[in-house]
């Protein structure tokens, strides 16, 4: 900033209301203390390293749930609270087995996928079919049946359209695929992982998975990229028919109690306005879920630990919601919603961060007209940033279900392909995360909030 | 090659002896021959996904030699012959558990290091602490009485010498560990795997390791980079003490017979002299040793395949020597060299690939002087190899018996960074192998072995 800067921005005072200029010096001060604390990554060691695994239900998320509410007391936030939420409790069982038994004994790296019914004991055996995907295995359905599918697309690879396969595309076979096998007649299904090439280093990745009513339940697990490889090698190359045999003891024990954690700034002049920030508290029980969502959840509570330093109490509320269950139910979203519901006319927008914290691209946003270019004004001057781009078209699974309320949703981009080659695997881990770039994270996310809470008129509703 | 080279050649068949122009033709012959091939490749898919893990006294090492034999047949050998030799059968057991119990509940990535002790039942139990290395655990002894030692040493990070820490240095641990912290009244010994940087994706390496006469014998075994990291962060970070349980039900077999095998093309002119070309047949029992050393078998074998393909006998014998158990005892490599002791004097050279196939940097040679610059003069013209060094100072662990009567020694250089991110983990698979890229192994490889066997003059030897 030059010398003439102050004299600039004080007269910017006195021009429109949501002129950027009002806002920039706080946004730099955030800005440059974000990218100089560490803060966040120390949070990132307790909650991982400390609590374990946070599995919906599991030990490691309940003492993820009281480490939240001591922390969010301990930077300072004004009111701190857990609410209550029913999650379902899947527990991965001792053995999860896939092996190779003819022509040529492999022990297979295998992950249950969540919410998969266990094998009798001994487990499922059968000879394999590889199927692309869905739509392959039904034109070949009569070939499935009394057999072991394994759905072998690649993440990354070019699809029939000639577009690169995203998640999006890929992950239909592991939420879907052993409805679909089942009504192929097959006796359980597999699929190849989804994730990011690059990251073939013999690691499955879980996830979410869903049984239909009416269609038999099959157990369904993932296998690692190198894995499903090497059946179609098998397959393919030597010629070979394949018998495989699967064991999993997982199950399924109910609904248990746990908590969404709050923990709120209150505004100075709007309170009852609220901006919320979060990410999710649980992950899966592999791994320690650091980037999937610890960063999400560190980066949120940062948010008031750097307004509270800085002694920035903008107009509106700032709440930091730690949700739990995303990975297996979204319990926790849904019940904030559900509980707020009567808030939503007064939450003037829902931030998410859940992609990892790899090499920060910016924020998307879905607001109402105009929304999307304050926000670019805004971010414009923060060269610091190192780069942060406003998008169009944000929100996240958590906040998903207050969309409809017509409340602005914004998500964190960041680096997908480095993010997706450890997601829920037993690889994401605290040592992926950088420091540095955390901090850049943290201090981005921390400048949109008090943005958000801070313009005089607030973003416009999506309706 | 002008229209002018014939007649160049011609001439130049008539000048000296070891005229690199004499050999040129044919070098060139083998080397496009040899990159438009994909032979190698099937055969790799034959060896890994078709036996399985060779460990030595495997069922797979087995079948590996029954492969070897057949193919070397196959592909045009004049003998193929399989040599006794007695090896170690050590077999992984089925519990392979390291488990943070306190402060918060770790399931870890562990494999034992083979010729590791089992624990008793139930585990070994008790605090660990971290050393870098054997000297700094000797100037620690007494704190790691009783307890489990982790030496906590990174592969490719900078050490106390200011130079990137190699593998030799770093493996020490892993070899010596168990004896260093038994001296110091350990109950068992851990390390931080020994991988090159970029290969953490929560994936062990295994290795050998030894025990000392007179020395208690502990467990020991490899954590995951991870894993290391997160003891490091628990300890150091978060100020706790950290207890491990560690269990592992491993056994020593004893010694069980099985074969090195091998195949020749005999020499049209000096059949008694020797090129000895080799890889090792057995494997680490993770992954399939496509890169250790599934490729250095294949490449090999390729060699007698291209050169017969292309009706090239050299004047000297080319031997393919497949070694049985270089992982863990070099009983082929020792009793390859002592059962032809007498033929010692007529092998004209050694030359062994065990180091991958992920970027051919060239040739390792040792051999009495004017070898290195006659070996540079045949392979400068080879442009379409895409850089193929001779350097000085080459050698291989199964050759490693022959250097003792004089051999010439000669060894592939390959990408080593990448070789050692998989290098003995579950990850050491056939996708990782590139079939360009081994056909252009195999084919550097068969022309360096053809000008061995037919250059006027043998290599000088290096006494």
């Amino acid at each position: 900033m030059s010398f003439l800067a102050p004299i600039l921005a004080a007269s910017l005072l006195l021009t429109t209301v949501d002129d950027p200029s009002r806002l920039e010096p706080a946004m730099r001060r955030i800005v440059s203390a974000g990218l100089a604390s560490r803060g966040s990554y120390d949070f990132l060691v307790e909650l991982c390293d400390g609590c374990g695994h946070r599995l919906s239900g599991s030990p490691g998320a309940a003492k993820a749930v009281q480490w939240a509410q001591q922390t969010l007391r301990k930077v300072g936030a004004d009111r701190v609270a857990l609410e209550d939420v029913m999650v379902p409790k899947w527990v991965r069982g001792d053995i999860e087995r896939a092996t190779i038994v003819s022509p040529t004994k492999h022990d297979l790296a295998v992950l249950a996928l969540g919410g998969s019914i266990a094998t009798p004991r001994g487990g499922v055996e059968g000879e394999m079919i590889v199927v692309r995907d869905i739509e392959d295995l039904r034109s070949r359905a009569s070939e499935a049946k009394g057999k072991i599918v394994l759905f072998d697309q690649k993440m990354g690879t070019i699809g029939k359209d000639g577009k690169k396969l995203g998640y999006g595309s890929v992950v239909s076979q592991r939420t879907n695929g052993a409805i679909e096998a089942a009504k192929a007649g097959a006796i359980a299904s597999l699929i190849r992982s989804v994730g990011s090439p690059g990251g073939e280093f013999r690691l499955p990745h879980t996830g979410m998975m869903r049984y239909e009513d009416g269609v038999k339940k099959i157990p369904h697990a993932a296998l690692s990229d190198e894995d499903a490889s090497l059946i179609g090698r098998l397959i393919g190359t030597l010629g070979q028919r394949v018998t495989l045999n699967l064991e999993l003891t997982c199950s399924d024990e109910g609904m248990v109690p746990s908590h969404n954690v709050i923990g709120e700034l209150i505004g100075r002049d709007r309170p009852d306005e609220i901006v919320v920030v979060g990410g999710h508290l649980d992950s899966w029980d592999v791994g320690t879920g650091a980037s999937d969502d610890g960063v999400g959840v560190v980066c949120s509570i940062e948010v008031i630990r750097l307004l509270k330093q800085l002694d920035l109490r903008p107009k509106r509320t700032v709440r930091c919601v730690l949700f739990m269950n995303e990975e297996n139910g979204l319990a926790g979203g849904n019940a904030y919603a559900k509980d707020h519901e009567r808030e939503m006319s007064r939450h003037v927008a829902a931030i998410e961060m859940d992609g990892g914290a790899f090499g920060l691209k910016g924020f998307g946003v879905t607001a109402g007209k105009g929304g999307l270019e304050s926000l670019r004004s805004l971010f414009a001057p923060l060269t610091e940033l190192g780069g942060c781009e406003i998008r169009s078209g944000g929100g996240g699974a958590d906040i998903g279900p207050m969309a409809k309320f017509g409340v602005p949703m914004l998500g964190v981009d960041s680096d997908g392909d480095t993010y997706f080659k450890y997601h829920h695997t037993e690889a994401d881990t605290v040592d992926k995360v950088d420091p540095k770039e955390l901090a850049r994270h943290a201090a981005a996310l921390t400048a949109l909030v008090y943005a958000i809470a801070e313009m005089d008129e607030p973003l416009p509703r999506t309706k």
